[in-house]
């Protein structure tokens, strides 16, 4: 069905049929010209982020139901990533003519799916017209107790760097989806009348890679991690979430924090579908891990009298430790040399800090 | 200079120099994955809206300048119709390569002076990449002590209806703004060589319409009404700004508020140059006043007995008064006649509810 054909009133009653605030936070959710919160007692975090199709997305790959979970999913793991709990979330969406309300329906599906399982009420936002393709602005509104907010800035001399999950496998998704796309695109151009571009009947090769792509299609923020870290009574000395890759946001961390840091090429956490993959596609596997990013894992810092603790939590790997400043922020290859860290980010080529930083 | 000369992250420094916290409620603004608040026994109100080129701004006569104010205004505007103070704003801009540093210059510039004008912080953000135009996405965050909260649904039978400001002078600054620009493309069109379209010195005829234009390139939000109500003593029953028309908004309150109206078309605030512009176009000045838009007065209704009170304040009118449900939303007309007022505003044909509605 047309956008236009709905109307405009009907398609937000339609976007935001039952919507049941799960958060005594949300005093009033859609419906007038703000939404009310109430946090007495704590801090607010918020995050905004804003994906434009053809730069963060390709709907050629990218269903928009898992845009939708995305979306929420890359905002939520900012939050946890101070160490905090996403209790709301506005979303602004503009689409052009050549999308159907049955596109928004399922951009909102995963939308909702995203908000449900982290417990996160979706309270305001706008919904408007595009001139070429869809955009997509997310806000999500977290709260924590002031003294459990983790910063990026205090991570201290000795500290331990721990990674949770594994790294890499998400950009390694998006190699093989670019490269089938590419087949495709081939076939496309090959085929010689409308007909035979029809008959076309492309079956993408992904079978055993279904892990990769949904690293990259859809993304879960790490809030098991959050949890697992309180109930273990650790608090992390600083805290970021992997969205634009390793180097990037060890970088980060020491700048903020003011030390240096060493981590070991050995201990970087790699699945071993991500290792196949680079193996396949010629790409050296750590690299991947270290200048991939959109793993969305939480990358954090512990004092070094946590080392049991932080041993013993599951999904957690020691990949590191903090230096004085003076000795920069160095990698140990596996064998044995060092080298200086690089901010390589994938978005660095493309003038976008859709990364994760709250930074206009 | 280039965006991509530059890079991403002196970008966002030149873009983010100097912003020094004005709130007690900013513990931390931009610098990590999330911005960080702290709200004390107060409720907390959010707004965001999307602004797409092309649909609602034309950089043929938008200065960038302008568009960064007048997008944080808007929002602005959405938190003092629900009576509360903004305090805190997000920004993301994509931007697409024809656009320079200095542009986003100019729009930072715009955006701060409205935040310095409110006392606003800007908190965080995003800034990235667009294949096509500009897309700009602003979050507000506000505050207001619970019991002072004014929502949509509060109106009560007998309340007075007020209006501040005056209506419809937006509108006819885009429909002066829109007359020149078809005259400007078609002097362009007529240029039959490259030197000729250079050669084309085109001086816009605004001569005596400033204010015209002004409402529709800068406006204000009315942060002077909501405060001469606070010392007035007067507390509305609803409000709710005026950015989609009269009609829509009084429509609005009727239905949230489970009411009916009566509005007299005589009451209707309208500026001279407003009157004189719609003669001009040969346009009825009260439709353009119901249905314009982009006003950002503010309608709110007051108990009966504040009439003295409410009568008293500058650039505030009554227009009218809440009935009963089954009386309807009426309009009297300047000769007796009574009409149902109906929602027309100039965004509804652009499935477009960049209103001020807080609504996905």
């Amino acid at each position: 069905m047309q956008i236009s054909e709905l109307g405009e009133f009907a398609l937000i009653e339609r976007l935001t049929a039952d919507l049941h605030p799960q958060n005594t936070s949300t005093v009033k959710a859609v419906g007038d010209d703000c939404a009310v919160l109430q946090y007495p007692e704590t801090q607010i975090l918020t995050t905004t982020d804003m994906l434009m199709e053809g730069i963060h997305f390709d709907l050629v790959y990218t269903p928009l139901r898992h845009l939708g979970y995305k979306s929420a999913m890359v905002n939520f793991s900012d939050i946890y990533a101070m160490n905090g709990t996403p209790r709301q979330l506005l979303v602004s969406v503009a689409v052009s003519s050549r999308f159907a309300v049955e596109d928004l329906d399922e951009f909102y599906a995963g939308l909702r799916l995203a908000c449900q399982r982290h417990g996160v009420d979706l309270v305001g936002g706008d919904t408007s017209a595009s001139l070429t393709g869809l955009a997509v602005s997310i806000t999500v509104i977290g709260e924590a107790a002031a003294q459990n907010v983790v910063y990026r800035s205090g991570a201290h001399d000795t500290d331990l760097i721990c990674c949770s999950g594994n790294l890499g496998a998400a950009y390694m998704g998006l190699q093989l989806m670019e490269r089938e796309k590419g087949i495709y695109l081939s076939q496309i151009k090959q085929a010689k009348t409308e007909e035979a571009r029809r008959a076309i009947d492309f079956q993408p090769d992904f079978s055993g890679r279904e892990y990769l792509l949904e690293r990259f299609l859809k993304p879960e923020a790490r809030r098991d991690i959050a949890e697992a870290l309180q109930t273990a009574g650790i608090r992390p000395t600083a805290m970021i979430d992997i969205s634009d890759g390793l180097s990037s946001e060890l970088l980060h961390l020491c700048r903020q924090s003011g030390v240096g840091c060493r981590v070991f090429e050995e201990r970087i956490p790699l699945d071993y579908q991500t290792a196949v993959a680079a193996e396949e596609f010629n790409f050296n596997v750590s690299t991947c891990a270290l200048n991939g990013g959109e793993d969305y894992e939480l990358l954090f810092t512990v004092p070094l009298t946590d080392h049991d603790r932080v041993a013993a939590l599951e999904d957690v790997k020691i990949i590191g430790h903090i230096t004085r400043p003076e000795l920069g922020a160095r990698l140990v290859t596996r064998d044995g040399n060092e080298f200086e860290l690089q901010a390589q980010g994938w978005n660095a080529a493309k003038h976008d800090n859709t990364d994760g930083d709250n930074r206009p």
